[in-house]
């Protein structure tokens, strides 16, 4: 395990370090108060565009894709300190084009899709022109076992038919987004992991329809939002399948890995700016006669606080590192491990930073109730901590089984 | 300490769990559904005015007034198994008047009241026709040290003139809000305690401007909310001031009392939902090949919550006994303790019932999310869990200090 | 539930309190330093046998026993405070003849002894002149399930053989130890709860062999001690057999309630004294220029204490008040929710205590370090934690499945 | 940052994960048994100098010393998975010479040290034939804040003078203990940091006294144990200075480092010892109709464990490369982190063992329980979490004050 930052890595960090400060930062208010108030999924802030047209000239450009050719060609470990970067803000990753799950459906792409598929949604995803959002989970069943999918993806001739619904499709509410991978069962008589494939959607296909966007404690993360949406006899031509009938399940599982560990990146990230926000607090903050910062109890919020995003990030460094040398397989075990460990840090930090700015911390002045929010569904989605814990239970009993 | 329940309190309990089942529960999605949701803060939704009045009919109303006059006549302690049966449910309390901030307003008024407060404002917040906001806390100062409100209220001739900024002024964004109780100083230059004064404002009073509705995590709380007021110039006439200048941290002190308490047999009542809507999940969802009422992990989780409640409920029980015999002054320590372990002992239910809905959990489909956010802001309110600490320390170590 | 004291609980409360304070206190370490030191479990410390005449002649003795005839015939909500009072000193339970494992052992003889069996054991164990031990738990099955005892207890004409291995037979240490109460299986081919029986095995009978005392961290709890007992061919009277044959788990229930409520007040009281002993020492030392006590994160400890202790001691009055009312069996949940969180809680207080005492708090000048560790024991002993919580967990869930 | 193992510390630690499994773990109870039980602290149990004389003839000796000449030259982060392999056994270090505080006083005469003091004491130190000890702790003083120390050398001729009382000088009850190093005020009115000397005083010197040992939850930790020591007018020739008068403290601070971090890296040892040891348990361990891995609460104590252990290991070697590269000074936040995270992580994976151990867990039967009361010991020892976590936050906050 080196961890050590290249020349190229300093660089970039330098160069994302002062990107966020020039424009991301300076333009959040911005960004919510250009939101539309009453048709909040109509329309997307111009201030986006005018700051992805900065970060494309800037080099600060899909820096999430392994790929040479089409991305920055970066390890995990050399992105971990990048990608935690953008997590500080919640509008950083699309200036960047490196937003889930665009992130892991460009992936998808590069790794499984056709020259077709790549020319019409890969290219124009790079471009940051349109967006798109994967639609897994449902509502009926417990997706934590990505087996018990439901909707059907039926052939008929040369198309699929699609009937079904799924919900917490993050991203499928931006008016840019025109294409959904939908995961559902070709083959429901098949062994139970080959029963799932993955196909291409276009969103404005006849029979596609949200039903609603869902909230996140109270936040509808407009423009993006997660659709709740109904499949409706929804006819695709079957050269938009992706891999192969019965192999959703094995992109389902390539797609995870970096996908996990992106957020987590991104998590240590928000962490590290709530830290950053509540010391500023508590050296201004009067009470009592003294500075919170003066405060013993503040001040061990501040230490526990600190020991823990150090420990987060530095396992998180691991599981990056073992995924570039030893592959994602392999990794299995310290992915579960970060996913489950970074969430959970993420919002004890949040939380104490909430308490440290009094009912401020639970409104819009400050970005910490958001983060709340958001962080706390990642103890949820892409499996819940629990489905993971088991995971590493598992493979840690393993050699005791059979000795 | 006599925790029984009296005939009158079962003969109640049995009233308001069948009025609950039969009008509360059935109504909340309406309620949701009848709020305007473009001018969110315009309108009440008419399904509440036919409850209140089917409340006052069933004698279920103004439960919460120990004064057996104007109110029930119930003790704390008596009422403490009321009061949380209403906390099941975030419409509950206002169907039979017995919702923060009203209840606290209308207490002060019966209290310090004179006779043409009264009349003016009283009569109407007993019937239901009004509703009121209390503002005390400041944007710029921290009021967990009540003594730094900086809100100026000053005499010129037979009025009083207000100036300055509240924030947080629950329930103010309320359509049928006529009156605020604020607090300020009259007189800087008085003895700590003594600097502050209530005083009566009706909400058109030239000069109150509602600058913005502040949001809890995502929530508006609409169509009460939680205003942030400024007061430019308003006059009232001195008549308003509320029992005489200089004794605004007396009444404040005596409005929390039986405030904090019933925030805490409410969000007991919350915690207990939640565990129940836990328990029905985890019976009917099925993952891994069994419910997850099977899974050990689940089941500790349903152990620890019981566990939890009903401990916080047993100390909300004493104090409540103890202000009902030896008086608030006196159980004040105790108070302490129940602000404080109410409140993260719901949230550590309510995250696990979270944890057991899954994607479920977050959105609007279930309350656990807004019964989150809601009771995150009372380890905030009335004084954050760290002032209510060091006062509980203080009295814990007195003893030893006189040694 | 009423907890309120009567008049005769309130002046054996302050009976029990002047006599802790005259006789117990002063005397703890004089009865350390007369433990023998090479030869630890032959001889009793004589100012034990002082203390329980002083405490006989002052009428404290016996008051764990709700026979009004034998002993003082208290409900367990009135034995709560006093039993309290006890569990603040290792030595004071036995001071006041309220020791286990003799209090559940001369209950089992009260309650189902026969005239005989009364004479012989029951009598001299009242007056405190001997002591007596409880064989269940063995060192190869997990004894948290009573199905699993193994040892073999098989009728041979008018007698009883007994074989197998016993451990943590607390108190048969003592040379005073007189009779064993054994579990085992009288028939293995009963159905699973018929299967153990109880039986009186004096300690002096042929065959009943000590392999060792057990040390509880690093403690041998001389002169009681936790023994591991052969029984090799061991033969008793049939008249020995308690209740019946199959009867075993049948006492092992009733034998249970009382005890694990009485080890919860016993807890409580141990918890009390470490934060007492936590408060006069932060009051007096000083680090860093300040005493502890005016240190923040101290201070948290004492609150946060102070909390824990109150919510527990009041769930333990709830579990005894029902234990007094609707009888053991309805109350068994409420028994298991006190078994787990008493030792849990207590185990925190203790910990900070010992962190406030620094390097002295892990050492003999202070008993906290030795209440740690037989408080840990606790949280295995009559049933672990896990145990306790599955059966809250399925009390809690019944009604959930059949609905 | 670079974690990755070289060459020569993978066969170093293969050579010791070899020599654990011969010679180590095989005679742990051997070591118990021949420690005499009557006289603890005449006798050294014969095994450990046969396994120390294998150590050495193995290559496995001093590997703690980044002396090339004198020890293994090995840095931080190469030592550091080596002291956590020793830190799985508690005689271990011992038996490689890398025990503290025999390491710390090491490194401090190799530092410190002039010719005639490195003859007489380092050269048998580093052979192993003697033993020594660090007075610093005293009983009447927080000595959290090392300026509080207060016992007295003072120079008279081409002598000082020792007066006072120290505890806590563990290694002190060793049979072969030659040297203390004793920490005392040469200056009482010398500047808070430059009162403080550091003096050599072989234990045979007149005046020494050693007033008792000091138990640990009940542990003698004999033969080398914890000792209360009286120095009355004790005479040591002035030569026996450490590197001058007032540089105590300076001393301390270069000690404390190194110190520190093998601490952790023993506890991370001990701890994965802990974690190995209830796996082992649990799949062999039958309760309720299932082994204890198949229970999910068992499941996740596992999991969690191995997330907290590989965070805390790779902070320590973060630390430790620190160390290396920066050096102790500015990586004293890292240390202070460690020193925190590490002995609580170990206490709660521990604590899980002990609990799937039952009983056994408490007892002596297997190492953990004196594993929680060493580990314990060192939440308090060179400086309690709460002057380390002060530590930290002070360091965190220095860039928002100057701001």
């Amino acid at each position: 395990m080196n961890f050590s930052y290249s020349d190229k890595v300093k660089r970039l960090q330098n160069d994302l370090q002062s990107f966020m400060d020039e424009v991301v930062y300076p333009n959040e208010k911005r960004y919510e108060e250009q939101l539309d108030s009453t048709n909040r999924f109509s329309y997307i802030p111009p201030v986006m565009e005018e700051m992805k047209e900065k970060a494309k000239q800037a080099g600060l450009w899909n820096l999430f894709l392994p790929d040479a050719k089409e991305g920055a060609g970066l390890t995990n470990v050399e992105y971990a300190p990048l990608c935690e970067i953008m997590g500080r803000s919640a509008i950083a990753p699309e200036v960047f084009n490196c937003n889930a799950p665009d992130t892991g459906n460009m992936e998808v792409l590069v790794r499984y899709g056709t020259k077709e598929q790549k020319d019409k949604w890969l290219t124009p995803l790079l471009n940051g022109e349109i967006r798109s959002a994967f639609s897994m989970t449902e509502p009926d069943v417990a997706s934590s076992d990505a087996t018990n999918v439901e909707i059907s993806i039926i052939k008929e001739g040369d198309e699929y038919v699609i009937n079904g619904t799924k919900w917490w499709s993050s991203g499928a509410g931006d008016p840019r987004c025109e294409i959904l991978i939908v995961m559902g069962k070709t083959d429901p008589t098949a062994e139970r992991h080959k029963q799932q494939s993955m196909i291409l959607v276009p969103t404005k296909t006849p029979g596609v329809k949200i039903k609603r966007m869902l909230p996140v404690f109270g936040y509808d993360d407009a423009p993006h939002g997660h659709a709740e949406i109904e499949f409706d006899d929804v006819r695709v031509p079957a050269s938009n399948l992706l891999l192969g009938e019965g192999r959703g399940f094995e992109i389902a599982q390539g797609r995870l890995g970096p996908g996990r560990i992106h957020h987590c990146m991104r998590t240590i990230g928000a962490a590290e700016r709530a830290l950053e926000l509540m010391c500023t607090r508590v050296v201004s903050r009067v009470a009592f006669g003294k500075t919170l910062a003066e405060q013993g109890v503040v001040r061990e919020w501040i230490a526990q606080s600190r020991i823990e995003i150090e420990q987060a990030r530095l396992l998180t460094l691991k599981a990056a590192s073992m995924m570039d040398t030893v592959g994602n397989k392999v990794a299995k075990k310290e992915i579960a491990m970060i996913k489950v460990i970074a969430p959970n840090m993420a919002l004890k930090v949040i939380d104490r930073a909430i308490q440290a700015f009094g009912a401020a911390g639970v409104s819009e002045d400050v970005p910490l109730a958001a983060m709340f929010a958001g962080i706390r569904t990642l103890r949820i989605a892409d499996g819940p901590d629990e489905v993971h814990l088991e995971a590493i239970a598992k493979q840690e009993l393993k050699p005791y089984f059979t000795r």
